[in-house]
């Protein structure tokens, strides 16, 4: 009705919105199938150009996937003509970052732990922050010092982007002890970095129902102890919550027929149906480089 | 320069923002004196009609304190044509509700535990809601059931208003143990109200350099543990912080000339100077019924 | 997709939108009958409350109706917390005055040249400005005037409102010779109130298919010739067009089901569909008081 | 105090804003000169980094002037990931088609008919349209059915651009007789370009006091006849105005020192000030491919 599709209350009766293969999200299982059944596709269906297997089909795959979540993140976080920081360079990370600056972000920071990411992040224009090299919030402080410009005294330590996305989400690595989960982290660097007035998206999946044991200040419900009184401090915006697709999915399909966009770049792997299976098990194990596949049948 | 007064980084150089007698804003000593001195006055400055002891004073006297706070509030939480809820009854609270009446909202719950509150609460218009009486969750949920009105299974159960306001803060009573502090029952409450894609506002103040120790759940540095899947999965937003006074307040002093404000319906005490130390010290206790007091000298 | 319900384009192929009885808007008759056959019901019911003949009927029916168009013209010229001017009270006119009330506007000039409107204007808590005595802008300056309140120099001649609303439209009668049409004057009058940074909501109809003679400075294809420098000098924004209902349906339900709106308060007339003719005939000549009639079966 | 110095009322008492050697927009001369005196300069100035002849200068140069201007324009236009159209290649709409790309357009039509200018477009990766070459509409219409993409029946008819800028202003050249002025067509051809929910956006000049004949189909004070109802029946927003520089220039500024933008890629000619005539007397001419010059002391 107001183009709220995120917020559906009526895919999943009782609940917010619904996805495919997500738990609590609905009765819907995984969209890696031969077959895929939509609900409300007289609504969701987008038509596109062209046939299979040509040039732009790759670009398409992301728009019904990662892409319109990491342009969302950057709407969540009203990215405009400033710096922005991305924390995650996973997919929807990466189309994120790639959002802001074809939204026109003079700097978008990109921020991960994993080689290949880093470098596909430096790929495509932003600035990767490597967070196994200490603290990223210092890092990014010390690359905007370095970088001409003339500045109130104080103000490089009071934020640094107007804009910062979460694109990591509740499973968020301990920096410290890699084998735990700690999403505090994240959430408490975009505070320390974003300027007074600026937005912060979240856009990383946060979910009420893990089934994990909850980490040191979480809770299996989803609580988590954030910097409620900075953001407080500095009168920061903080938008949450999943794509509304179809307010974004044409205006993204036509960024890429007209060559202005090329979201495949972030494809590493292509992958037949029935290779999924490994495929996914080393992506969960970080290994092989993958960073986005997109599967054949 | 963008109308971002309350980020100014000049007034409190190293900082964002100043203002009178609060700790960590400045070095501005309290605003209760015969004379104060007012940094940036030229632009600061609203002309106002009338002489001292007018019909308007009183009403005037709340557009520099309570009220372009609590409008402020209503900015944050995005306040529209529907149900909205105010957590605190206080000066900013009560004001706040205030604005969202003027603002269009449909209806708006005043939550308190303080007798004389919730009474001025009915008195303008207010829905009050006393904590002492269980939870308030529940009992606006069960205020809304019971209004004509035909919704989607389980919506009620999933929010309640569009628009949410924290006008309490850090200082937030534990409403089990009253002598405890714990500002996470509002944000809690906060969360499960408000509907899917709807605002919240905290308005209430969360201070960074807290002397006192830190409740549970919490910590000196401001941080709080807080809902913050269930704000993700509902697709919130929520704004932070303090007043940008001048993009109100000429619009709220025409709202009381022409007759459609009355914010001074609030003030339940007036005092002269020199009785301000006792004045403070009873509402501190919250004895003999203090909403608000206005000095003279 | 994007909530933009009236502009839809698939109501009518080939064209903007769709609506009953309107010239241009698709093959759908009038709706003033036994029985209607509603396009897209799925997506545009609303569920009411109640029973026929209970006490907010006239109130739903109005949301279905002026009221929503009312209501969209307030967005449309972002009306808040300061002075508004609608010209035209008609019922559109009257209730978009009545919605700017209700989100605050501080006073609310309505602009007509019948007796019946001006009374329900005055009665609805509106300034009522009779063209008939004169040039409307000049009448509100002059009461703005007379207000308390100090302003700069020249400031009044530059403007007055910080948002005004056109709900006349092309069929809007000369002042000077009432038997002509001209729809500048409004659109003039608009420019010359509205504050720099101001807005305006044009809500009124402006054909691009008139079967009429076009008056002087227009054109049948809808061309006007408007203050557009004048618009550029302050800085305005203009918004046009028809209300995307469903953003505000819901909305407007509630504030009827909560007492804070009563719309029904423009009613002046019900009567059997069988007299419907007459009605309409007898609103066209402005006899008999006809402000809004509602009909029954 | 909101942000929107263009309508300041200060500086130019009794009327909106100010600006250096423009009719009715205040007592400051021009500001080619070797010294000039700037009002306000407390809150206007913007802090550079370098030395004067340093790499950036001219980019910085272009945001005092027709940069910060051309970047309003997206911003009354609401450029977004679609279709954008800019009539207008002098400097202001080579820049404001510039920023269209920097914020995400998918594609930007820059509409002209001097040589020079639509190569400087083309080099700039805007898609020229020579206006000689037959009406631009339709030019636009076609190079838009020959992309790929699959539309509605009729909806290309309907519009083709999300957001539309004039950059051009009231000194438009009559297209078919080119000495005369006519500043109609940009203003009909934008109407019928944009979508429905579109956005227009005026940034060129528009003055309420030429001193030249008026044109047919306008007036002296500014009046303009313009297609209002076919605006109306596309529920077309339409934003006035000059540019509020200090919410954009720190941006800009950032902009290029990051690399991201390099707005001196219009300038053609760098000259002396004792040459500022001539340049101005040829530019005039439109000779000599005078896109840009900036003047050195």
């Amino acid at each position: 009705m107001r183009g709220d599709s995120a917020a559906c209350l009526r895919v999943h009766p009782g609940h917010v919105g619904g996805a495919y293969a997500m738990p609590g999200m609905g009765p819907f299982r995984g969209s890696r199938a031969e077959l895929v059944r939509v609900p409300f596709a007289d609504a969701n269906c987008v038509v596109l150009p062209g046939a299979p297997g040509d040039e732009h089909e790759d670009d398409f795959v992301l728009i019904a996937d990662a892409w319109v979540t990491g342009w969302h993140a950057t709407e969540l976080a009203g990215v405009r003509a400033a710096d922005s920081v991305v924390f995650g360079a996973g997919a929807v990370g990466l189309l994120a970052a790639y959002s802001a600056l074809l939204r026109g972000a003079s700097e978008v920071y990109s921020v991960d732990l994993i080689d290949e990411r880093l470098d596909k992040a430096a790929e495509l224009g932003f600035v990767p922050v490597d967070v196994r090299q200490g603290d990223p919030v210092e890092q990014i402080r010390e690359l905007r010092r370095a970088r001409p410009g003339t500045r109130l005294p104080g103000e490089e330590e009071m934020g640094g982007v107007m804009a910062g996305i979460d694109a990591v989400g509740f499973q968020a690595r301990d920096r410290r002890h890699p084998d735990r989960e700690d999403p505090r982290q994240v959430i408490n660097d975009l505070a320390r970095l974003v300027n007074p007035t600026g937005r912060l998206g979240i856009a990383g999946v946060f979910t009420t129902t893990d089934a994990a044991p909850a980490p040191e200040g979480g809770h299996a419900d989803g609580a988590l102890q954030v910097p409620w009184a900075a953001l407080f401090n500095k009168g920061v915006t903080v938008g949450f919550g999943r794509t509304h697709d179809r307010r974004y999915t044409t205006h993204l399909r036509d960024l890429i027929i007209s060559g202005r966009a090329r979201p495949s770049q972030i494809v590493t792997h292509h992958e037949s149906l029935e290779n999924a299976p490994s495929i996914y098990d080393r992506f969960d194990r970080r290994v092989d480089g993958i960073v986005k596949a997109v599967f054949h049948h």
